[in-house]
């Protein structure tokens, strides 16, 4: 109970199950000013959709976003913005198995133990992936806001699954790259070795993890109010909220507890004028500071639990061991879904945290035609 | 500004610098009838200090804690409890050099733009590993109060140091020898490797990074309000803020990425009548809610910044590039103190999410003798 | 900006607009397992509509609640409760005058500062008394929830309105007359002389101020978080918030500053073994804290800003002063229709506080046929 | 537990109790640079001492304060301000009487229950006016901030006290004559009658209660976040707080119940060019928004519940009925000691709004000589 609130300045609240109405999100705290309609909404929505070709549900998910308040005549207003999307292809029946049968490492059978066997396990309800819909939502219109004020700009991408790992690529191949792939690589070849990685995995009824990273550029130094609202602090919360996170690391990140401190510092130089650093393996946040260097972010993502082969489970009326397949065609991997997702929440917390600074005003300019002023 | 302040019911509220008056935290929703003495605290305040061979920083710290409020003939009473380090042995002549030279991968230069050179530098002032002796009075609470009303216990110890790995070890090995060795580690062996090579490290005037893994056991099941406030989720925000960390995972963690869902799912099976797992590549922690196995999490350190070798830095009066290599002797790693400070905040998180699941009372029974009632 | 999340326990997120698609509320903190149908919300709305003879909007509000999330079955889950009701009958070219002509003592003119012009001015938009709506969907499940798990009841009553008090009235009476008469007042003789006020005023092209009585029984001994989150620092906070509000004061109120100390005191004595206290004049809260005793609080309404009497105003667009008459049939007086929203905003702010001192459970028992367990 | 806390911004965790080490607060979210040391918080403090003539407890409170983190060099480091005031002279034997007898309308019976006797009792412990301490350690932080930044000024003074109302004053008079008189009336005869009025009470071994009014000027428009963190809520929240406050009401307050619209309205003219209103009805704050115009707030205080006449009260020993009267020299009325603790917590709340308002920068400006840049 209580635990759907995230953030400060701009407040996500969260709310929607699988197989309920809807799911979606009451953004508080974005400025008035800010041109918003639900197109700028739905192409990120539209990205998190599963690939043609790996797709792994059979739910058709249109997704179509709508925007319930805090907007007029295409702005917003300062008021709270209520947005969600109708769910529509809900077959409930299929999980009829899963209330008796709680999936090994999924959360049915913890939810109905903390929530008295009250909640609603269709498709895990709370729990399932689709309620990364509204988070989607709410990163949709911080990006915008982080865009259009401070020229903010979140490039996320998969850089690792089943153990294949993305190598030599700059940044700016994976901006131009990653959503021309279905896997959201940041190369033309990694893309092909992932893809195959995933099939196989389908193939066999299983599925596979992987590593999403995520960077953002334009950030001016300082985000972040130490020392427990640091700005690698607000990420890493936000960003284990994802369903099937395991772990986040900054810049050099575990390989950094490996490292010498004269490997690791990122020696302060001056370039045109401004003092800068000459490498990055801070991952551009130091002291819960943003540095002004590029944010890198990564995130673990466990494979998903829901896979075909047999596994072990308990029946919760005869409290006897049993077996479960999950039945259906679930997604092999939901890394290249994640990737949306992983940069919604950075876009989410950095907004945040640009408000809590002062960095962006509470009225945006750009007035419209018609203004009375 | 503003970002001192942690949790939910158990709230920890920080304050203090390294080389101003004391260090210290008010602790607010600590239920009343805990028996707590400023030995209690202390105990854990001892760990955190330099051991004598390792010593690093030639600064002694006492460290001796004092509670200004909150407790009444022995016991909490359901008041905020502010409790303190006063600071001693303060040399702030040594900080002059750094006043003008920020350190590399210090937040010195972040800190000194985000306030506008206001910021007390000296030691890195909020950004002092030192701020962390609030930490472990808050954890120390916390502790005392899992403990003796849940049986929660917290086991931190080194997993690794400078590329030292400790392996081959029980949880009752590494909750018996970690504070009987330097480094906080879980074997003999890895405990005589590890604090060689820290010992090396400090000799080339170098530092080395490193891992903390805590194990929390006697968890219920359910403690995490998803999804924001998921039990990883504020773990991790946590555990970010302890200076230094760049990474943290839970269970299996980044390892997870690699593994297929059939490898990384834990079966679910009847033990003693109970539903248990078989096994806990998931760490305690799935769909943010505890499962009551043990919670297991790992913290990535990076190497202290402050090196005795040369490095390059600016000079912030001249504006020029400058070299700096930072005097006296510091913590060469401060994976071993940082351990208990791990524990200290898985301790406040536990905590908070105890109580706001309703699992702690807000009176503790044990009425002492002369009871009114 | 932010500022639209009320409680920390049971938290209400408000969202809508007066002239915007919906208006409502998103609930997270609902403990799992709360019997709850729209039409426990649905009577609690009906309430609120404005009554047949004093009918002074034209606006047609059916106002039918509809849930969009939270519930399974019947039940609550535990998850966030998401419920609104659809705008209907909106027509939006009355406002065009509003546009440029803000009405006095309304917050057109500061909104439209606050907010660079780009709030929904129609109706008030978020200032309009429509938003309550969103209120009283929280109250009825959190007055629901008090009943059902700790027998809290709450009766709300209209004891003033234009300057004719309601005199000579057991709570009992109140409790039964209030509904029954359409100005909500605890006697008949105070409703017949109230409604003639308000009709009076009505034909004057004018409205009248009032007060509203609120009592609670059933409380425990202790609710509250002093010293901020006092219980009455937190009914105060909320019933401002309810439009029209100018102040609040709990038992004695403002005659206690004109009372001594021998006269205030309630003595404290016994009854059936239990300590109680001979009278009230507390108000049910003592040191921020309940006492057991009946909870009493009264909200000052002012009169409607929106009259049809000409007022001076100023014209936006030209920088002239101008007049304003507000076309329309506006409420004469609030006061009836806020005893409802009064209600809901002490049901919420008493059922927050109920979970915060953690008497209510996180899953109520009383589990449907059917159930697993 | 846990309820400490006020504010988002500006944010303020009270701590210590009347007969523990000390009282104080920790202040996180002061922007840097503002000037600030130990004497400009003393200023604040020594106006609330009781005064010589109307000193009622015979405690001498010298009330000296320190700070002990959050400023370097003269200046505020944009880091958590703790300070407190270390308690003296404190006899705690005076206190064994009330810990079996509670003293009627006082908290100590309702925190007994509360915190299962756990509670400091001494002196009311945490329910003690002592407390205010912090209270006005914050506030006068609060004022200088927003008086160098906004130049808003907060006055407040008595306007009644024990029925006798203070009438036909200035504020400018108000201003100019509040701290020359004991009771901090703003006129002369009102003091001297208000002085003669308590002094009755004392003999009588009564006390009396009174209204303190406070005035905010040179606000700007729409401070405030409706509809929840609206001014005038936040404003009742946290003068409710002040131990012994009622009831709350803006501008016209209670007294707007009796008016019609057509009398409360303030009309919209024309000033020198910008808008403002006529009169001020309202007390400058319409819609949960600051108007611009002078805010107006009163608070009632109740008479002291400690009082030297006999009182029935209950042996918590014995569960039998008893009588009490309270030794000592109490407060006959605690109004003028209520002055600045007021003013304190308009303050507060002004500047929380303020910063979250995005008008204080998070830097302030006027570096001392020896600025590195």
């Amino acid at each position: 109970m209580r635990g759907n609130i995230l953030g400060e300045r701009f407040v996500v609240t969260s709310f929607g199950e699988s197989h309920g109405k809807c799911v979606g999100a009451v953004i508080d705290g974005c400025p008035a000013g800010l041109k918003l309609e639900e197109k700028d909404i739905q192409k990120e929505l539209d990205l998190r959709r599963p690939s043609n070709t790996l797709i792994s549900t059979s739910r058709k998910e249109e997704d179509l976003v709508e925007i319930l308040s805090g907007t007029f005549e295409g702005y917003t207003t300062g008021a709270p913005i209520c947005a969600l999307v109708w769910n529509k292809d809900v077959r409930s029946r299929d999980y009829d198995l899963i209330r008796e049968h709680p999936r090994p490492s999924h959360a049915d059978y913890y939810a109905y133990v903390k929530y008295g066997g009250f909640n609603d396990y269709r498709g895990g309800g709370r729990f399932s992936g689709r309620i990364t819909v509204g988070f989607v939502i709410a990163g949709a219109i911080a990006k915008k806001l982080l865009m259009e004020t401070l020229g903010i700009e979140i490039i996320g991408y998969t850089v690792e699954i089943g153990g294949v790992r993305a190598e030599k690529f700059t940044l700016d191949e994976a901006k131009k790259l990653r959503y021309l792939n279905e896997v959201r690589a940041p190369s033309r070849m990694a893309a092909e070795e992932m893809k195959t990685r995933i099939l196989e995995a389908r193939r066999q009824g299983d599925s596979v993890g992987g590593i999403v990273e995520c960077v953002a550029t334009g950030l001016p130094i300082g985000l972040g109010e130490p020392v427990f609202d640091a700005l690698d602090s607000d990420l890493a919360k936000a960003l284990m909220s994802i369903p099937g996170a395991r772990g986040v690391e900054f810049g050099a990140g575990f390989k950094a507890a490996k490292m010498t401190g004269s490997q690791h510092n990122d020696p302060l130089v001056i370039k045109n004028g401004s003092i800068t650093s000459e490498k990055n393996d801070a991952g551009g946040v130091i002291g819960g500071l943003s540095t002004g260097m590029p944010l890198i972010v990564r995130v673990a993502f466990k494979p998903p639990s829901s896979i075909a082969i047999k596994q072990k489970t308990v029946n919760l009326r005869s409290m006897k061991e049993a077996e479960i397949a999950i039945p259906g065609r679930h997604d092999a991997s939901i890394v290249p879904r994640a990737v949306p997702v992983v940069e919604a929440m950075v876009a989410v917390v950095l907004a945040d945290h640009a408000l809590r600074a002062g960095l962006i005003p509470s009225i945006l300019g750009g007035r419209k035609t018609g203004d009375l002023r």
